[in-house]
């Protein structure tokens, strides 16, 4: 395996498992589109249960969906990173029924800081949204080596 | 009904009719503690389902609640307003079980323009997170003058 | 002229006369590299009054250089428009001498928002800073029609 | 001396020698009107030359003001922290003399990261600017303990 493919598999295997235990981006319906470190693309389908008041998508869901999608690539890294601040802006509403796409994209990765940008598009390509956000890396890896961990 | 009460009697209408018509705001649980014009108290528990992979409440879940807040306080001066972009800063993780007050208090209005500050707090008053947000103002009134509507 | 070439015209003009009474963006000593409506490329060098305690660059004249791209791209389309709020990360140090790209382009335009990011690459196209930003646009044109203005 | 006091004497020192070298904080004019551990305010007057094109003060100027301010806040604190992202909302226009007092407050403190408000108002008291922004803090002391350093 090159160092490339190790560092793919990493980011698929921690990735599988932070879905598998990740409540509430199961709530969201995110279906993982593409993987690669410092990169993920997601997909969820706007739901009657995520509407606001005025029948559009609630902004807290949308900045949700973007928020997993950017762990999702900072994690695949191997360490355990958290979410320290994000921002976002809605540039037009989402529907029931709206197909997003988001796609997460590293910015700048450090020893201890990444930063990515999130854009959120609906099915006729519009840009719903437009995040960053920046994960703080923790010392502890999502598999230590002896589970057969970080390259 | 002094102008004071008129707008505290509207902010009141508003957001009644909003929480009733607003799916996600009910799905986060938010209690509504306090409200007038400009500012909204909002409580809530976290629950297991709102958990990201690490156990700990998931950030676009405390983003959404505080969205919620500035958009109940905004709204409630009666004009039809729109979450444009927002911001926030993770301090502390919050965790299952966890009650989390979310105050978001006015810094300014302008014909057009609504910008919010959001603190949440836990059960212990440690600051979990810090928000910054602006709402747009549409033309239309939550309550037109033949319903009743703004004084 | 077709509408593009006009559009094209008019954002030299709105965006020459802005440059001309700019006082700041002088002190900056911004050069203009590429103009379209919606888009601006701007460069910089890092002076020495520029720099921080620290002996590198200043956020805030980043920030300043980011603010100025996109209030370029953005006035460039015709109307007034102002800053509303802007976030920035910064990804590495800029120090003393390094030449910044910064390029402002549209993610929106809506009738009253536009929304812009900004990166900014130092010359040896290491990403320096990330950013966005909204306008605010007013109903006042740069060129009033009896001033040959708005196509 | 308390621990209290050899804190804020050491905020003092701290702050005293990063004014001294900070080339684009003298060209601010800023001014310290007060310091302690984790909270600086400090003052200073828009001037001709840090006006934009519509004559208003440059809102990177306003942001660069509170990057200083929070900046201030957090070396104080005794290690070296550098600013890694902020945001800004611009409420209102400042003009040339209007004298701006910018109040950063400490939110969170963690053993890495330093999270501040900082409010803007004008000598009318009236908010001109809202930001949030995030200091890293290195391992570095800005006076190690053979200077007679951190407590």
């Amino acid at each position: 395996m090159t160092d490339s493919e190790a560092e793919n598999a990493l980011a698929q295997r921690v990735v599988a498992r932070m879905r598998a235990g990740d409540s509430f981006s199961k709530w969201l319906g995110l279906e993982l589109v593409e993987l690669a470190p410092g990169r993920a693309v997601v997909r969820a389908v706007v739901r009657k249960d995520m509407l606001n008041a005025l029948g559009t998508c609630h902004g807290g869901v949308t900045f949700a969906m973007a928020d997993s999608a950017l762990g999702f690539a900072g994690n695949g890294r191997g360490k355990v990173a958290v979410s320290m601040e994000g921002n976002i802006s809605f540039t037009r509403p989402a529907r029931e029924h709206d197909v997003l796409t988001l796609t997460a994209q590293e910015i700048s990765a450090s020893n201890r800081l990444l930063v990515y940008s999130v854009s959120v598009v609906n099915q006729r390509g519009e840009v719903v949204a437009a995040c960053r956000g920046t994960l703080f890396r923790l010392e502890a890896d999502h598999f230590p080596a002896h589970e057969g961990g970080n390259p």
